[in-house]
């Protein structure tokens, strides 16, 4: 045990520890009633914890967000802003005018919710119950990876812990040993609309904790002794700790303080003036907390291009299996790690386990936490490529599109993507992934068509910034490109034609092949078709489409293993609409409710299967001619 | 207690149920087997929990699955579904050729996993963790407003109990009292890829689903007489139960008994055959259970139209507003339910709960758990209205997608769309959900733009088929239609224009006002703008869109305050494109990541202000003229 943690706080010390929650207290109030919105009385019910914390727990310079020997402090509890933006303040790294007279502005890097547009921020929150699995991701990493004594303390709300991800994260939490992980759960009793759940059954949340394989340090949460003890304890433990903190929401606040309808309001002018009065008035203490241990920089990444694997141009091989071989070359980078969804075995990220399986998590099925996690790790550096079946990753919607407002980088993967899948049936078809993922913040969505395209774009997903999404298919399908061709995102490739055709078709994926051999088929009928492997729906290829339009007199066919909304056909009309391009575009798409059978049979019956796409080019040529 | 409870089982029963247990088992093997595809070793696990659940606690009707006293079986496990065909063969529901020549066919209802194709199956399952939170929302509907004594079982896989789904749904069967749910987990401690996280740990299991609020009974999931026992014992229960029982993965088959690399792998045929020789070969049982109690038929639903809120055109009034009041109003027929994830007070649809509180159901903070729970009412014939803020319905996609696959009738609203809710940040507003919500299946996708014609879409929602999504928006907006106004599903609304005019200008919510705004400014500048209110993202009134672009020379501009892909402006461009109009379709939309500011700020931010459409308006006739 540290020094720290053994002594008794000296009763000055103590003083002063109330005098900075009364600091925090005052300046939560100024800032959300000078703005006007925001959650003062949630901040108020935690600002003990956050003196006691800062003061004596939280190792780090403030100076230096980058330093890799820094804590973590995350608010899972977003809302609580206040309270944060007043820590920054206290610890003297933004001013109290910042605080004041911008906090929730326009302009303002105070946002409403805390983002990493603040250094000292590693991610977006305010979708609740996000922060702890985040927490237990970065825990991963400095203690798996970094294997270094840095300590995550996240400070969730009790509301979120309605919230199964957080089950998720204890679990894990558990299950991976992270003695650096604390979350100290505010239990001020109160959400949103009225009492929570459990109100303040301390003894129920110590019970839930304690099964999930977590420590439970129950307190009083405006103790500050009994706050120092379990910080302190929590820092020395040997497995993840949860520190229940029973409080008042509103806590200091006369006529507020665990008083029902104040969540999520500011105090008026007059009644904040003497709330701040009554707390002894505006301060300008500056803490001084505990510093980093020092550590040695990370080494610097292998940025040396990976062996890539090599494939036979015709041989059949799926774009799964294609993932799983590119990312165990990609794994010659330390600095990439993998994670999967407890099936591996399909997504073929076992092949990287394998050979790396010190840099593979495996989140058992909780898609939320690994979405999560893999955010956790890309916070200390890590490159994170995470998989489960594409229709799966719709359980991790939420955390990805708070990964993009976090501007994580993580590379996703969703295997057995569309009808193709066959006999297992819709459940586990990815049908919505393309719109889902196009619609996210700055993302980037690949959908290669075979092996070597697929594991070119596994080899440049791991610098791509934002979130990555590559979409893989379960069956194997021809090889159509040579080892040695490039693909760069925002690409795509002529198969077929190229001079003055009477049509171009287009897919991505399985339907490249099958617009492949419609195209051939069309041939013997006099009809000479352009085929355009469209492997980047995100950025696209502006250009292809532009060229493709000109020379066939604007006769597209866009074929895709998807709902018709939002998807590739989607895409393709987005960008020709913004280049003012005109064209006639058929969009073949899966529009029925698909069944079991095999990967032919459904995609026949989803009208994206060969016949489908003879039969509509011939339509849109006679209609067009 | 009933006479079933008390009794021990003689020793002939046990033997018929042992019997009963191998020929499912037999029939679990034979039509895999035959298939080439399937999870032969994740039914044997559960042959004997069903050989007694049907045989003797089941109360089913299977002549009449409409029947409103039958119990209900789920099988959250549904890649088990050899086992539950099986079962269906045994009590007579289908016969042993359909099960063993069309599992997993094309054009079968016997699908990979299980759909209500079949008209015993409630709700689809194969997305895991899903079917125990929908079996809490049968089961409410059965205590709470039904008050009839069926009782829901769910059988579980161990695997599954990693989904935090698994945790908000047990949290509520204890919140709720559910005294009629039955979760009967087996746990045959293989995953997919390996063991599971906690394998036989019992004890473990035990411990969290007791400090989840549920009883536990732990047993040998292959003790016939312990079974009975247990779910004699859990149909008596005060409260939910949940069976704990320790199973082998391919129990009863030589080498595949507890042996790991055997999830989802069918039988060769050879060692299939020795296997259904080992177990006592085929066999034609037929199984009559208990029978459901008689009960009354449902009262007939009051079907006279609502008396809708009235508002005053012009005054400003939220649509998040005019959803309360609707609801409320629609609250006079008997089978509309709502439900809200701890926000009613900002979705508004705690107006709703005010007035019919026996039928609100507070969710607290689990969007998961809340769309698992309507999609449960709706099991029993309720109207469910599911309220959280747009962007956190994103939290529970993947279960919206598989209410789709479930033929689920749910409404869902989200309200705080966009950047106009203004100072809370990016991580509240909802800016993907016209893309994820188009994309579901079947889906409907309403945003109107003022408090008339939202209170008139909420009177039309309670008998749309499928999922139906209303987007509403924070903010108060000037009232734009009289009250006796119609607003069809699928239709939009011509604000402004109408003849030749230069250009359409087209929004939906609030950039409807927008675009009105933008329409008077332009005509100071001699530009004659058509404004479209386009409040039915999703049917979408192609007829109008049409008449548009004829009447303009195809110059058409959408504003949505949404991210630019897959939204409002696809989805005019993918209408164009199927009725190939051509036309010049300029997109404003979110192109950057918003921060927090006022609403005028963070649309003008965005692009999609009253100048900006301005400004794009002149360009696009510059462009085209």
């Amino acid at each position: 045990m540290t020094m720290e943690a053994e002594r008794v706080l000296r009763e000055e010390e103590v003083g002063q520890l109330a005098e900075l929650a009364a600091q925090l207290r005052v300046d939560a109030i100024r800032c959300s009633t000078k703005a006007g919105s925001g959650h003062p009385t949630s901040s108020l019910s935690a600002a003990d914890l956050l003196a006691v914390l800062i003061s004596r727990h939280l190792r780090y310079d403030w100076a230096d967000p980058g330093n890799r020997g820094n804590d973590h402090l995350i608010f899972s509890k977003g809302h609580a802003s206040p309270l944060l933006y007043a820590v920054f303040k206290a610890v003297g790294a933004i001013t109290d005018q910042e605080l004041v007279d911008t906090y929730r502005r326009f302009g303002s890097r105070l946002e409403g919710h805390p983002t990493p547009a603040l250094p000292w921020v590693d991610v977006a929150t305010g979708s609740l119950g996000q922060g702890l699995p985040v927490g237990v991701g970065i825990a991963l990493a400095g203690q798996h990876l970094d294997r270094l004594p840095v300590h995550v303390w996240v400070l969730c709300g009790d509301s979120e812990t309605a919230e199964g991800s957080i089950w998720e994260a204890l679990d894990k939490a558990g299950h991976y040993g992270l003695r650096n992980l604390t979350a100290i759960v505010d239990v001020n009793r109160f959400g949103q609309r009225g009492e929570t759940e459990l109100e303040w059954d301390l003894d129920t949340y110590r019970r839930r904790v304690e099964a999930f394989g977590c420590r439970a340090i129950v307190i009083d949460g405006h103790d500050l002794v009994a706050i120092d003890d379990a910080l302190g304890r929590a820092r020395q433990a040997t497995g993840p700790t949860v520190v229940l903190a029973r409080t008042l929401k509103g806590k200091g606040v006369a006529d507020i303080e665990d008083q029902p309808g104040w969540h999520g309001k500011p105090i008026k002018p007059e009644q904040a003036e003497q709330a701040v009065e009554a707390l002894g008035g505006v301060r300008q203490i500056r803490v001084t907390g505990p510093r980093p241990e020092p550590v040695a920089p990370a080494p610097a990444p292998d940025r040396r291009p990976p062996e890539l694997p090599r494939y036979d141009k015709g041989a059949k091989v799926a774009t799964r299996n294609a993932y799983g071989d590119a990312l165990r070359a990609l794994g010659s980078r330390a600095d990439v790690v993998a994670l999967d969804g407890e099936v591996s075995d399909s997504t073929r990220s076992d092949r990287f386990a394998e050979a790396h399986p010190d840099r593979f998590f495996e989140m058992f099925i909780s898609e939320q936490q690994m979405v999560a996690a893999a955010v956790g790790l890309q916070v200390r550096g890590y490159r994170p490529f995470a998989s489960t079946f594409a229709a799966f990753l719709s359980r991790a919607y939420d955390f990805i599109r708070m990964a993009a407002i976090s501007r994580a980088d993580i590379a996703l993967c969703g295997s057995h993507a569309g009808v193709e899948i066959g006999a297992d049936g819709p459940s586990q078809m990815g049908l919505e992934d393309l719109a889902a993922m196009r619609a996210i913040h700055g993302s980037t969505v690949l959908y290669p068509s075979d092996a070597v395209s697929c594991a070119a774009l596994v080899a440049q997903m791991v610098d791509c910034t934002g979130i990555t999404y590559l979409r893989t298919t379960r069956g194997g399908h021809p090889v159509l490109y040579d080892n040695d061709e490039t693909f760069p995102i925002g690409g795509s490739k002529l198969l077929r034609g190229g001079g003055h055709d009477h049509v171009a078709l287009i897919g991505a994926g399985v339907t490249a092949h099958n617009c492949l051999a419609a195209a051939e088929q069309l041939a013997g009928e006099g009809i000479e078709a352009r085929v355009i492997d469209l492997y980047s729906v995100k950025p696209l290829d502006s250009e292809r489409l532009l060229d493709a339009a000109r020379d066939t007199g604007g006769r597209l066919v866009v074929v895709e293993d998807h709902y018709p909304e939002g998807g590739l056909g989607s895409a393709v009309l987005e960008a020709l609409a913004d280049l003012a391009v005109p064209a006639q575009v058929c969009r073949l798409a899966v529009r029925g409710l698909p069944t079991s059978g095999t990967p032919t049979e459904l995609m026949d019956q989803a009208g994206i299967g060969v016949s489908a796409i003879v039969t509509a080019t011939r339509a849109l040529l006679a209609r067009t001619s």
